[in-house]
């Protein structure tokens, strides 16, 4: 049973599974990130932010509250 | 059953689901924005919108009605 | 029988089934625009138009009658 | 068989298969123009011409007989 | 047996595989490098750095702690 | 019989089995032209040239011997 | 014995198979060059280089020892 969890625990998305719900950095090919909620992510790397804001450079440029950003267009994930 | 509606609320796809027929704003990778009535969408985030308008810089360029966009240009999609 | 088709027509294809052998404008990716008759599409999004044309910036560059459209260099297609 | 016929006539690939034997105008996303006898052709959209010459901004660059194009830098394909 | 080991040594994946645990440099398409412990992988060489710094040009731009780095955005992985 | 030889010849993995050995000319998207023996090639189009070189703008710039080129930085192959 | 023999000697991946342990000159598409002995490669082309150094413009940069290079980044990968 450990080993099953410990296996589960070596893979990239689980990261993203403990992040759940809680606030994470993403940012994108052409440079914006976007601060907020992980609500939802799938296999291709869509996720979807709540309470979402954009930064260029560090600056909040925008609040968005809900979007969904496509995977393609990620660079990184990381929890706030 | 409400366990299968909490992992369906879990996807991405799920936020697209909850726009259907609301306005959406639609970024692209070439920088222009599509602000449009979400109609129809599908697994490659290709997407239709109705009484749509493309934006740039904030400014209203062009009222363009109904358009099909091909999702591997999409960056994101956000509730208006 | 009702419920068939109000899912068909949520899918993004069906857009372009409508579509079909009306006048619809495309842009590609390189800025260019092709306004033409809509004669075939498949799921790649590759699509023909007839009695086609080539737009820039508005302008006519060209008459070019049946043409062949790449599907992954086209961001949106509508009809005119 | 008038259904299947018209089925067929319907997808991209049939502007292709119409085309085989004739001239056509070939566009690839770096700029460059390749007219020439379209001899085969697959589902990637990988072509090849036969007679083939190269042109840029309407000139005849150079002849170059036959020659394989991949698909995935194919803009546009036009009978001539 | 031992057949089995030398066979399972020649896939990229190895090196990675071997380098679980320790620090890595990863270096992606738009310049940066990141360095951090190598946590987990997945065949699109998605991957997860712990105890992460961005490093541009050989100097640290900033600590990140834990990250997700996209796979299609990599261009090279080498233990420290 | 010949009806199957007649297909074969449509498709243009064919014109490269028609140049195995012999010397072609490739064209990759970042303008660079590998002159070789084509020796082998697969369905991505990858390919190995023997007794190759490379030139820019018609000029020799090195002799290379052998080499593996990856199928999707590939414009064109022609029969030189 | 000697057709099947033949055959797999006309794959691309062949070449890398030969080239095993050996040195070999592997280029990127944002210029760089990275030259090791090739211990492992899979169909993706990504690849490992022991006793690696990178080079740019023929000078050595950095040498880096162990390197995994994914496919998608290399032009092409020549024995030294």
């Amino acid at each position: 049973m450990e080993g099953v969890t410990t296996m589960e625990a070596l893979r990239p998305i689980d990261l993203l599974n403990n992040a759940r719900n809680k606030r994470v950095i993403v940012e994108l090919k052409n440079g914006k990130q976007f601060i907020g909620q992980l609500k939802a992510f799938d296999i291709h790397i869509n996720i979807v932010l709540e309470s979402a804001e954009e930064r260029f450079d560090g600056e909040i440029k925008r609040k968005i509250g809900k979007v969904f950003l496509r995977g393609d267009t990620i660079i990184l994930i990381s929890p706030e």
